[in-house]
């Protein structure tokens, strides 16, 4: 089981020590989507089109809940974000919206559930202000696209959402 | 765009007004997934088998998420939750952890983004822990099963994880 | 001293004991201003007329700060919010920005410190994203414009906000 | 548009990236009052003068406001404040509170909206104590008194508090 | 393991659900003490003579602290606090610090954990601002005192602190 | 009154500031017990036995709630926490649940008070699993163990609990 870094080798739960490492640059990349009916796929792209605010609220909603990643995972650090960005497109062709967040530390600790805190947190706010359209939305396709620093070294997914 | 319930007639963000609904019991089901490798997926059973913590961490996380939804999601009322269950099964022919999460509340408005928050909680819980082995786990597939309570009615999906 | 009701008979702090009191519609609308040079005055106004998004994220930041209330506010009891809603004027002859709240809660206990801190958030997020450009803005005028519901009957401000 | 720094080109919303800035002392002073009648004047200056709380629950309230501040500001970084402190003065010419924050910090970026959320949380903190007293209270006159540390160098207000 | 009311018969954690209580008045007392050398014990008694902030603190950090209970509590419910009270005495004979606390609420479910942590926070808090002067402080006796309403009726321990 | 460190010279609380203070390593490890019946204590021990999840509830909550610690505790600064361990282990011959925490931050002050507030949480936790069974459990003995780090050196109590 020693595998997983959060456990202990009785298989209970502990949080990594990251006192011996040095603070460097780290980034992390995420990505998710939302899979809707064309129905409410046009009102959120009239809404955006009319410069409403649903895009905006979620985007909001991210960079907070990214801010509170280490409240919400037991075993985060609470690190030091210097930066998160929110991207969110309404792919037309696949009646989806497409959520792709960028977080920044300098810190001893990676910045990945970060990221794809901010990218679920997203989601589920767009999911809050449509629920009452449409009750099978689906969220999926939550992944890292990328990380950079840290001793584990740079991932890149193939999968890569095309700006 | 009348149609979204959470903004007004241009477009901009605002709360729904429960304030003359009726306190009523409702309760909420919600769905998620996580595709992992063979590989990862054994380890997280072996740590299940040997009653590790991985699951449980993911559990507690889920229920404290669900009570700071309000927090999270800008335009949900804070509301008292009743009750909060989360089950995590490991799906071995389909290589997949699937989380359902329950909740109940006593309440003028619905809980369906609580249970939703909390099934995305653990997904990312879970996520922090497996991180370091695989980074190319994807969280996926979620919605809500059913809602029953609230004026709207009830809704079940027809995708009910088999219980 | 014993005029002051969040203090016993030795000037000690005290929260109020709200317990016999009837759950009942309450509202408070609270107001506040900024006042700014003609030069992010203009900024500010040509944002909005290009639908940017500086005024929606004071907005969902007062909004999500009301949630707070009682985090903030030692005394303050752990209400119940059935609509936040805020308003924020440019109003050009006074180069000033005005920002109106107004809050429901059907509870034991007022709601006027959820209004007043909705307004207070929304001018210091306002502040935030504009004192790269400026630093002698000032926030002012923040005070009650209106509540009703609860024992102390209703209370009205001359100084209402003309809609 | 180009001249707010927390909106991108089209006026939406971002957080400033920090990452490259370098770490050091930071420190920023803010200053608000509160405009009371004579009589609730005469009441906050007895409880001082008997060595109440209500002075004290302010200044509690508004450290704790200020380690807040990112959580409630939805662009500011979360940063490690090394000292916050606050002083509240009774002006009796003016029949005025006179509340006054200092914050320091070693950062990436400045303190200035931590100073400024310390004196907006302790007037709201004032507010709540004293408004079963006087619904006419007004919280006015909050801006930076100065700020030194980072790239935009000094600014000293010429408002400035008489020590 | 039946007996366990938040474990389920395999031993697992789960919230208890009381949607189907009443909500009433239920309330809670709790008491908790903090062992001091003779020397500490006396600057804590001349802060308090010279009305200091020490114990004032410590009530403000208690009152929150208890508004934070389910935050903090993974299997609390959140409920409506209607009343938290802190008292703090000094026991000269026994240079003791006596922390009580009294918490009530209408609800659907008991209130004995506010309560119980309302004093833990307030130990701790003295603990922090007396740390510099003794490390060997120790925070001893926290237990229940009484409870009243809800299903399981009145509890009451003999070990009440004489007021 | 000048040794009490977070007051000032007439008794105020006051943080104390750290931001010409070195960032280095330290340590801290506190200790708790809860005196318990010997029927509750075997109903733990069969939980643990069974690997049911109390005790990793308990371990969780503490880590979460050490992440919280300048939260609840007013004077305290918001550190970077770089490791938290909890160990909870049952002592038969004493009918005793003993709690022990160990906290590393890389820091301009010491973790003590994040090291006990683990221990608190952990064992306000266990009290809530517990108090239907039991209303007379004790929480009792918490202490600081040990500390390295900061200019005031190391500390290191008398009662180590034996690993």
């Amino acid at each position: 089981m020693g595998q997983l870094t959060h456990v202990d080798k009785d298989g209970k739960a502990e949080m990594v020590d990251v006192s011996a490492k040095v603070d460097n640059l780290r980034t992390a990349e995420a990505f998710g989507e939302m899979e809707v009916s064309e129905k409410l796929f046009s009102l959120i792209q009239e809404n955006k089109l009319a410069k409403g605010d649903v895009l905006t609220v979620a985007k909001i909603a991210a960079i907070q809940g990214a801010k509170k990643t280490s409240e919400l995972i037991p075993l985060c650090h609470n690190i030091f974000i210097t930066k998160i960005e929110i991207d969110i497109k309404l792919s037309e062709d696949k009646h989806c919206i497409e959520i792709k967040s960028f977080a920044k530390t300098v810190s001893k600790t990676g910045i990945e559930m970060e990221a794809l805190t901010a990218v679920s947190i997203a989601a589920l706010t767009i999911y809050d202000m449509c629920k009452a359209v449409e009750k099978t939305i689906k969220i999926k396709n939550i992944h890292l696209l990328s990380k950079t620093g840290g001793k584990s070294g740079e991932f890149n997914s193939v999968k890569k959402l095309e700006d």
